[in-house]
């Protein structure tokens, strides 16, 4: 099975997306400092001065399981950590929020559990919930249906943006766990988990050795915000050669978003430990591992390039696993699968 | 008729909000500068800096009429010049805008329109697109529908933060002339249009003087941003005392948000043309005055409260209309109508 067969056509957006890219930059001056692609937009509003970095998401059909499962508290927080790591790899740390909640039928009890979970990812983040916006709008959505949508401002000094050029040949490549799926493949997981498993959300399949379908499914989006700073504290910002967060994509799309041409990041999957969640998917799927790694993460959520001179210890203290290493050559991306 | 009878229910979303008003003040520091109720959320980086003024926002199920239509290209301009006025209300002029877009199934003939609509309303806003995010989310929504939230940042100077808290006793009230509908009340509308009067998109009913159904709901929300930038060279920003953005809840919820208590506008509806595509509504959906104007513009998008001594021919040249005054007194707004 491919992404393709649940209802979702990515290639299809990456070619609307390409026409409209003269029609974005358009609306550009020089206050603008980054290219399409990026994971958030970098601002400098005076010259000089630090950048704002800016990135909106939502959490895909993740929403869908929420409102199966009758649990509301979380899609808000996985929203918050999604924006949180997509600003965080270009060395951002947020300052505030805004999140959209669209529905069919405005429900008064789920809006406050909705937005508890926007207020706790904040929070946790240190990130202010500035605004909101909530619609009502019968026939847009389908019954019961909700969809979410944040933005998330942060800030960083000039010189400590990350944008990839410093990566090079040699350096090693690390990867910090996630938590399961966070919010990406949702469509595809669901038509495998649901249609082909015939799995209900209180199900309990071997390989998610005790955990529920539902909490598997729900586990939330890790931010990446405090080991970055950790790391950043004990080795120093420009030990951060390049930061990918593993989203829609996996990694074959995501590393070159930041891969200078003519490398290779060139990582051993038998160097951890891939979550229960996604050998379900991948066996009850039928799903081959370049798809399942374009697809999902793998278990990992964010991946770090790193300077081959940086002290291990400084990593593995944050629960980094060393996965790979830069090399010379194509294709951007490399996997290297048991035989 | 109204508005709860289009399965919009304000109260519910009112009462939730209320409900979520502690979450959402715990995720504020010092930085955070506004009220919740506020249009834009004011977020100050560093003290005695610049604020920065974001504000979110959708245009409501006015998408389902782009949709009927077939018209792709207005709505993103619809919601930049929304979160334009948005912010414009507390003294911003914008910075950047995000756009997020989800449908059922993309077509990727539709998503370039969509995006250039965005990508026009910026440029004409001297604003940057400077992200989106595209989603494909079968299920969750309606076969062929869509929706569309939009987040702008904009900034201010602090002293030059507009906040109501200037309006006085003897202030005049202008308004500057709208498009139509705008962004809200389009579930009442259609309700009244399709439902009720049984009209279709390409009728001309004489309320719309030649214009077609479909013209007047897709006339696009008219951006304020120039008219006042021309106000603050002309008669100084000080002499602007508080700005309201006639948005969901009309006349009587909006202006209550920016007006010192214990004061009154008092505004003769008299004093200025009310559209036909209102008139149109109002008699075939049978909705009294006062409801008209709590869900509608009423053809009026902006209202300005202006010191006396500021001379007339300043805001007639920008195409205000005198529409009223500040007395002392309850209740916060009163609007008189022809007997």
């Amino acid at each position: 099975m491919k992404y393709s067969a649940s209802g979702v056509n990515i290639d299809a957006a990456t070619r609307a997306l390409a026409r409209s890219k003269e029609a974005v930059r358009s609306t550009w001056d020089a206050r603008v400092r980054n290219e399409i692609g990026a994971f958030g937009g970098l601002y400098q509003p005076q010259p000089g001065g630090p950048l704002l970095v800016a990135s909106v998401d939502g959490v895909g059909t993740k929403v869908m399981i929420a409102r199966m499962a009758g649990v509301y508290d979380t899609v808000g927080r996985d929203l918050v950590n999604h924006c949180v790591d997509d600003i965080l790899v270009q060395g951002a740390e947020p300052l505030f929020f805004l999140d959209y909640f669209a529905t069919a039928r405005l429900d008064e009890d789920i809006l406050p559990q909705i937005i508890a979970g926007f207020a706790a990812g904040c929070r946790d983040n240190g990130c202010a919930l500035l605004g909101g916006e909530t619609a009502e709008m019968p026939g847009v959505y389908g019954p019961d249906e909700f969809d979410l949508a944040g933005t998330i401002v942060g800030q960083v000094e000039a010189r400590h943006v990350i944008d990839g050029s410093a990566i090079a040949a040699g350096d090693r490549i690390w990867g910090l766990p996630s938590s399961g799926l966070h919010t990406n493949g949702y469509s595809l997981a669901r038509k495998v988990i649901f249609e082909v498993a015939g799995l209900k959300l209180e199900d309990t399949p071997d390989e998610l050795e005790g955990v529920t379908v539902a909490e598997a499914l729900l586990a939330v989006h890790l931010s990446y915000l405090e080991p970055v700073r950790a790391f950043w504290a004990g080795c120093g910002r420009e030990a951060l050669h390049g930061l990918v967060h593993i989203t829609g994509g996996g990694f074959y799309d995501n590393i070159p978003r930041v891969l200078p041409k003519g490398l290779c990041a060139h990582l051993d999957t038998a160097c951890w430990r891939t979550p229960g969640i996604f050998r379900l998917l991948q066996e009850r799927g039928g799903i081959d591992s370049r798809e399942m790694h374009r697809v999902f993460n793998m278990g990992l959520g964010m991946v770090m390039f790193i300077p081959p001179d940086v002290d291990s210890a400084c990593l593995e203290a944050m629960g980094a696993v060393s996965i790979g290493e830069v090399i010379e050559g194509d294709p951007p991306v490399e996997l290297v699968f048991p035989a």
